[in-house]
């Protein structure tokens, strides 16, 4: 049964995901994940070798899905000729989503994990730091693109990059601190402002 | 013994607020806090309710500590005329401590508190907005008397002002997942020159 065999596994990780986000990773019991999926012990040793590959699997498939919502920020504003407007587009597109975001979740996956030091130091980490390099390369492209056209100076423009994650995981503590979701959307302006401003777009 | 009660209370806050940053909470047991902390159950139970209690009390000691950092932050730039110089100051005087505060803790408090819906919960919490709030505050104060010195439009100014805690808690995120607490500086240095360029004083 491969087939059912992916769903379930897609169910357990659904589950796993939503309790891992509300509650922390040592905080998320196996039997509470079974329970939510509604699926067998059994089934889940099927899965997962434990609860930490389990943790694994989970970051891999939220890291697969953090590129993906890169590449469709890339691919949405690709068409923008002038490349300090695709930056402020590009910050756009995801203040344009972040309800939408925020609705699904009240954290980040990346927060669950790395504050769990056996995770941090079991390699779990080192899928987020791939996320971080991705964002950080393509980011960085954008920006330097964006200084030669503009003829500006950015500093550090790989730190500069970094500063978008920076931006969205501070504010998913931001939002999960205050119960406020709406503060995604606002620190996504912030920073669309604030880079506005530095390529003199605004 | 009130006096060296005292001090075995703040013992058994500075142990556990070393496992609960490196390991999280859920992750940190309190015989794991007796043992780095050299104290007995009795002596524990004597200051803490439970570790429920423990993690509130933690976190109002790093509360205090977080708010005498923002009003030392405050002091030291106090004498400086131009309000929009100012501001600068205001943050490269964190960006001088960076390396002090990395060094001696590999992420905030404030994140393991919020990845654990207990924590959330049960009040917690609260005691991180009242510190997102007083930064809030005295930094959308320094940040309109920039604007108006230097009639710039900077938007919602408190989201702003907001965007302080979101890169410090960003940047730790980002130094622990890369294992690199130089990202801390570095980050405190982008948002530094995206202010002074917003500000005029670049």
């Amino acid at each position: 049964m491969p087939k059912n065999g992916a769903i379930n596994r897609e169910r357990i990780l659904d589950a796993a995901q939503h309790l891992v986000i509300e509650n922390g990773f040592a905080a998320t019991s196996v039997d509470q994940v079974l329970k939510a999926a509604g699926t067998s012990k059994g089934a889940f040793f099927h899965h997962f070798d434990s609860k930490v590959d389990l943790a694994r699997a989970l970051t891999e498939r939220y890291v697969t899905a953090d590129i993906g919502h890169l590449r469709t920020a890339l691919d949405a504003t690709a068409s923008i000729s002038d490349p300090a407007e695709r930056v402020v587009a590009f910050v756009r597109h995801f203040e344009d989503s972040a309800e939408e975001v925020m609705s699904a979740q009240s954290n980040c996956l990346y927060v669950a994990v790395l504050t769990e030091q056996q995770l941090v130091s079991n390699g779990t980490a080192d899928l987020v730091n791939h996320a971080i390099e991705v964002w950080r390369k393509e980011i960085a492209d954008l920006l330097t693109a964006a200084a030669t056209s503009r003829d500006r100076d950015l500093g550090d423009v790989d730190a500069l990059a970094d500063h978008v994650f920076v931006t969205f995981e501070g504010a998913f503590l931001l939002c999960r601190s205050t119960g406020t979701p709406e503060h995604m959307r606002a620190q996504l302006g912030v920073l669309r402002r604030l880079l506005a401003t530095t390529l003199g777009t605004a």
